[in-house]
């Protein structure tokens, strides 16, 4: 079972970054929180990084052929703007899960509306680092329901 | 650790209504999922569901004088346009989780906007029953990491 | 062939409400002009009225376990803001009809708005009291039909 | 007792167009439908049709100048922009009853707005082409009660 | 000089529609003041009335063609949806002056925007039928400070 | 004189609620400042709460049935969504104050609108506890101008 | 038969300002046109002109107090946002008729809505100076024919 | 204690403007009734008047620098779009309370919003001329409960 | 295989109107360019032009009767409000192309939505002249890969 | 003649995206018929793809630079919001023809509006791969009318 | 090289208004950096300060009038609202720069809109007193550039 | 003290671009202006152009952690729709200015918004090149009053 997770712009800056929104752990505790409990969850992740919405789209397509099993994505900003990632998630046909650190339903208004939920299974927000196990667990518990 | 769960308008009707959005397991298995669930996470749980907007903001305030821990929260409909459950839940000092069976984002555009999910910690929606399950696990995690 | 006519919020006030818009007879001249026409028409008919969003959701749930055949709603103020009451509506699989004593279309703007009506298989507005008895004969036509 | 039945743009292609919103009943079927129930009813009807807002208009003036007793108008897609087929409903001092084959209600957002139902008495939709003997039930009853 | 004056729906309902917005003078009134004052201020013109939005954009082209020198338009209802009519008149390279009889920026708010008048050299509104002797005269006036 | 004062959702929990919002003093202070102060002014009155919007309505019904002279409405979040309400307080022809503890034009946007204030004759806002009296002697000013 | 003409910001800035779109008279010319027309017409008319909003009020009020029969009145860009002129206007029971001097539907969008319009009893726009002379003809109508 | 009394525009026609929404009591009368009331409070008021926003403002400063305790505004139209005098207000740090005589909530649209109250402490809206009473008593309970 | 070529209201001003916006070609000039082009390619084309919203509607209508294969249409200004053509074009099960003359993208913002592409199947704006024939290839296209 | 054909976002997964939408050709297939046709044309074109908004930039500006003679583009999701795309199609003086592969007018409401099609100089939609022929045809049509 | 300052409403409050926004320099500190740093430039300065929007109208004519080669302004409130002290700026041929102490995009929603930008040459906003001397040196350059 | 300069897309087609609107001065010009004059200012400048959302993030997280003092940024397009530009701007605590060369705030409506402009210090728009030399001064000025 080979998952990706996708962190969009400047999630990177975990920990740098506005802290009483985000927390103060950075982005390695984050990358290694979620290598950890792949590992204790028995599925491969590959985690991906990037501040370009091209290169997320790269990600995504590049992923699919190669047959990844399912995706966690937190599209940061681009959640509220990107039709163009909407569409990529859209074109792959694998369960997807999007997540976001912040509970964004509490924040500026431009944050309530997502574009890329709709084509994505479920969505989580507000849970912190927490929230990636969540989908981690989700995504497994979806792909095994499947089988 | 005491868990209030709450499951808002129609919630009841679970396999009775529309079954291609909300899957076939009825409001029994709903309930005995949670409960067993609480049961093996070592939490206290009480299950409580109302069609009326009043009595789940009655419900919030009884269990918050008795000294409930954190709230799971389905409002179903009311989601989008209850204040007053809205008002009720701002009102109460301690951690709540909203959970959606279906994906509200994938939805007619009415169901895209929260009003009560401002107030609480944390947005979970799109994974079904087994959304609760999540919420159970993200309320524990918040708690016991508050002490 | 059993029928359940709901009546909404403040429609117990007929006669004694603005007489202008609802006209002068009361409730009990509505409910009677109901059950001699359901009785000439040789149908079951029970009348409810709430001014309470939940209870009609209640009722609603409960005559659809009891069997019942059609539904006439007039969901009062309810029509143009509850959507907890769209989904008690589109949860039950029998025909429903929405019925308004005034015409809700010549009237404020927010009464030209229909939540409910959408779930419904049709309106019926503006015919006053003789609207449930239109509402009724066209019920029976819906149900024989489909026989 | 003489009464105009109006029926707007693209209802002459009444099985013909989109027959899982408008039925399989052709034009034919709804001129004898209301003919035969006018018959019946012992009322006096004339059926018109036009594609064209302004021989609606023509035709509304024109009844009403010989003494038309009520209209019967089913404006089509006119419903929903035609402030002149609106104003020249207001100038004529006759009951008149909107009548929609299919639940405008519940198509898309374009269709729930009427321009005409304001000037109107009552506005019936759904029903399909019963609703047409609906409201010349409801039309007779009105011009009855007015005697 | 050739003057045009074009009546849009419903104003031959003059006299017979709503008196207290559009006055009880009929539209015979209308016709005889406009001529005798054209007659006065020795012009010539030709009066045209018409419920259908093509034939008033035909007979806009027509007049054009026969080399008419400038246009008063009552556009009735059209004025606030009818782009067809905009263009005619924006197609034709002669004086424009709208008149509206009742006073338009003091009715239902979509009466408040006008398609045509941008299109048009002038507005006046709110003058009854002294509007269009009032139309006649700015005609007069701008046609001779052309020359 | 015979004064129904209605407190909606929430305000029972005066005290509990955000204090910098809504002030430290709790829902039996409310209580009885009222109720002395109708002592001081000799007027009659009966203080209900609920967070039900049924609840609110079938006791403006009843109250009305049983002859109160006015009412004081506080309908906290409802103010801004409930048409049933609006609807229950213009259906009874006696003068009504709208009172808000808190400021809500300086809240939240969607606090702002008030369904209710419209079929009141004032509203009073910003002003505490001390609110309520000021609406009493409102009241009585206007319901002793009126004998 | 006195008659005020008020004439708000910037107008007096006729031929300095903006040409293209005002024409090249200056106000002179303008109040020199009034006075000539006014005399011609056999009238007493009083022009007054102000760039301040509260100045054009206090004049409003000033005349009608000193029993001035009619109001020509450019309000300028107060048109289209001064509710207090608006209301000024409405509070006098005479005639008023709004004028401009260019097509003001046919420029920016915020120009095509007039706060003014709707209490005043016509609207005149487009005709340049020669509008002043328009109005001044109907006011005088208007004053006569209620003689 | 000083407070200072602002009326905006129009205010100073109380009496000769609309009678059926404004009352019959002319500004004398008001003006009488707040002086007697001071009185009879024991504070010292000064009324001001005036039609121009920017005199609103400089009064409201000047107070403020000599000291003023509270202020009473009714704003009149400027209620309604005065970011300016809203900023006024904001300037100065003293209770303020805002008056409407009429139900402002209860006219047009334009009217429900105020731009004003949030900055305000207090707003009272529809008791009439009493209103000022009101904001007098509340405004020495603000004062005196800071002593 | 049999076309029908729609042009829709002032079309037939091609060469007067506006030339800046629509090319100096007239319209006889349109109609040589299509019926040549439709001989090259040896279709059998009819080309109507019509100003009337409904007689586009019953040319729509008796083509389909008649057995036409394929639809071009200009639908000129209805584009952008006809429901009644969109609803028209909606019944015929052929294929439609909807050309403009003008890049309708690029003009007033009113131009930007079309009713009637939804329900075509293809939409060219921008090729002047050489649009229709553009759409003729394609609509020929489309029907031989039917075949 | 040297022509440039953009494909944005997505495009590469013609084949592998919603079939239902794009057609079941692959992206490889829309390279060879344009190439082929190109050939066939005589015409020397470059196909170029990125998901990336600023290397759409990059290949408008080099091209532009190297001398390109018109542009073709499908900027597929960034249509609807890129207005950087949009400031370099305007930036550079070479007609550009937008392409659609599927309608976007029959899709959600996102995708009726471009913000590019305003800067070209047409936009052909719906077409699926002819569509690129077309606009291929159109472009070297509108080149060689400007030789 | 003569140049006006004017300064809108409620800046002669800087030091008194809310400091965290406009920061604890007052009014004379401004006067003196302006007319300083004017003289260091060897420009002739005159600054002008006016709650009132008819007298800032009144002092950009005036100016105007007399010769002045260019207008700094800071319209405070006015900014966002005042239709005619934009066309008063419209009006006058001279360059033009609009000043805010504070970043005004930062703030409220109703800040972020210019009425006076578009009619004026630059905007600077967010660098407090000091915006004046930038806005000086820029138009200096401007005036410079000219010669 | 260490500056960067970003410019964002399209801006190194300065002098190619729409001259009317952002001047002749090149790209190049606008470089060695910037350096010249930080020169001149003895600051240290990095200038950095491109045209890729997510390289302008990179740049601005990678300039931050080797320690920049301020940041003038000019977006380009991505002013208007970039929450990721925003967030990453938000995201580093060094003084930033917004310079835009043209004033955005007099073109088209969808350039008058900034999404950048409210995490920034200030801005500066209209100015041409030379408001990168303004900003530089005002950033000199903030950095060293910080000192």
């Amino acid at each position: 079972m080979k998952i990706l997770v996708i962190n969009g712009p400047n999630i990177n800056f975990l920990g740098i970054r506005e802290k009483h929104i985000y927390g103060s752990d950075n982005y390695d505790t984050l990358l290694n929180t979620i290598y950890d409990y792949a590992k204790y969850r028995n599925v491969s992740v590959e985690c991906y990084q990037s501040n370009c919405e091209g290169e997320i789209i790269d990600k995504i397509q590049d992923a699919y052929i190669k047959g990844v099993n399912g995706i966690i994505i937190n599209p940061g900003a681009y959640t509220h703007y990107s039709i163009a990632i909407r569409d990529a998630l859209a074109s792959v046909d694998v369960p997807k899960i999007e997540v976001h650190i912040s509970n964004v339903h509490a924040r500026e208004e431009f944050r309530h509306v997502s574009l890329t939920a709709p084509v994505c299974t479920a969505q989580i927000s507000g849970l912190g680092i927490y929230g990636y196990k969540c989908a981690l667990d989700a995504l497994i518990n979806i792909l095994r329901s499947k089988l």
